[in-house]
């Protein structure tokens, strides 16, 4: 057997060395990374993966752990109105004891995202610790429609980029965690969430569409976040920042169709998190034009005047809300 | 005696509306921060401080800790020639049972650093883990002059901005560390060591002093870095970077007039680190200029052609070289 190759055998200097070669040449021997910029707005986005809190190596490939740290920023710059990511940086935190193998892994599957979402490595740090932590800091280019929390409208339709819940599935097999022992999962749903779950897509061409789609020229905010900490909470986080009441049309969410049925697979659907999907509100004609563009798009449900909070039009529905989200605190 | 209010105690919820409290109001509330730039260079940097590998509660208080954290940013930013800090990104990792209080004093710290050098918090993540991190990323405009560790010459003066060693003194005063048993040192020096350790200044004044000074206008790029990893590291990754041969002229080194003599002293000038000081070097000319506007410029020594390394110019002192700077693996 090959022996394991750690960070403490091959030293700080060659990991540097290393890692390097994962960056364009012109970034990687300086104290920072340079970007040239032009009369623009810049979006700037943080986000950190924690072992054992986000990830653990049994659920999860470095490779495909690599790729999930990226889109979860380019996710948040997407839901902002990026219209092109320019770049990262990474702060990693290592154990000594970090296989070299593992480290390449996760740089591969940075790269492979980088390379289909767009954007490069620009700089980074990286520090020894008994917990393995990536934090990225990712650079946009902010488009023509600013996308905010706090603008969404009473009157307005509720839509997101996808249906959700498959990414808490795949988090629930990797982990093998009970989920449900009176159903049998097809087989095309457990490989779907999986992938789902290991190597999360966004949707780079979301706000061209809704551009294409735009009857009204005027309207250069919309309301959006996206849906990392779960369906509800995007919702709530869009009604909290816009002062609107959310209504959740259960009948018309479209859900995956080998989705089973069940209080239990509602809550997975609406508190699963980690789908990346937009979450987002549109006057009813800009819904309907987008909706016809691009079919993956579905309707939740509406905003209205109330204070801000969320209900279910079926009333019977809103014993869903008791459910907490995820919380680290 | 007052209840501890843990992190755990507040919440998640709460934790981020009183930490959104330290952002400028237009930022606090969304996925993203957005800032305007110009036809302009912008820099950008990323530092990670880890607790029992960077600090430690025992030898840090957590606002001089926000304090500090900002500091070594900044100083990578002016090492390359920032004329303007625009903003921070913060990643704040903290085990739940993490006082309250000790976060309010790491922002009260965070933002006294932001107000005496520039810039605004932009944003950040918050998540929980078992060690204390808190990586932070800094944005800033290039300034005319390009400091790239790349750009030394053969025959250039190589300076700093000031003395160090006093960062590693300091250090060791507050780990209680025993330093020299046959020596008492001056209440001055263990006060002014003990700051410097804990409330690192940095020069923002340094890129236009260097413009100031400057004999030839078409010289835009001149060798530099800082010395958060000691003056030593320092020397070495320019003369890595530039291909040039380093001679240390030992005696020339203006060190604190308290400063003890001896081999043990002399190891902890070259190797302490942290004393957050910009090396760099500049043709004979220019140094000379610089020297008379700022008194504070102390010269190292000069590059020479040769293979990359470093000498000292009093042979007898090259023993030095055989300490091994603070590595991560």
């Amino acid at each position: 057997m090959r022996k394991k190759e750690l960070l403490e055998d091959i030293g700080e200097k060659e990991l540097i060395n290393r890692l390097g070669k994962f960056m364009p040449k012109n970034q990687a021997s300086d104290d920072c990374a340079l970007i040239k910029t032009k009369n623009e707005k810049l979006l700037i986005n943080n986000d950190s993966l924690v072992e054992n809190v986000h990830f653990s190596d049994d659920s999860i490939s470095p490779q495909d752990l690599g790729w999930k740290a990226v889109v979860c920023n380019i996710s948040d710059l997407l839901s902002s109105g990026s219209r092109k990511t320019l770049g990262i940086t990474i702060s990693l935190i290592l154990p000594s004891k970090t296989e070299w193998v593992w480290v390449k892994e996760l740089y591969k599957g940075i790269n492979k995202a980088l390379k289909e979402y767009g954007g490069i490595i620009l700089g980074g740090d990286c520090s020894t610790g008994n917990q393995k932590t990536i934090s990225i800091t990712a650079l946009g280019i902010q488009g023509e429609i600013q996308l905010q929390r706090n603008a969404c409208k009473p009157g307005e339709i509720i839509l997101s980029t996808g249906i959700h819940g498959l990414s808490k599935l795949g988090f629930m097999i990797q982990n093998k965690i009970n989920i449900d022992e009176n159903i049998s999962l097809k087989k095309r749903l457990i490989n779907k969430s999986i992938n789902h779950f290991c190597r999360p897509k966004v949707k780079p061409h979301f706000l061209t569409n809704l551009i294409k789609t735009r009857s009204n020229k005027k309207i250069r905010r919309i309301g959006c976040t996206d849906s990392s900490d779960g369906l509800f909470q995007a919702i709530q986080d869009l009604a909290v920042a816009s002062k609107c009441k959310a209504i959740i049309n259960y009948e018309k969410i479209k859900k995956d169709k080998d989705w089973p049925k069940g209080d239990r697979w509602d809550e997975y659907y609406f508190f699963g998190g980690e789908d990346y999907e937009l979450v987002f509100s549109l006057p009813r004609k800009w819904a309907k034009n987008l909706s016809k563009l691009d079919k993956n798009i579905i309707e939740i449900g509406y905003f209205m005047r109330g204070e801000p909070s969320i209900e279910f039009k079926d009333q019977k529905k809103n014993k869903l809300l008791n459910n907490i989200p995820f919380k680290h605190f």
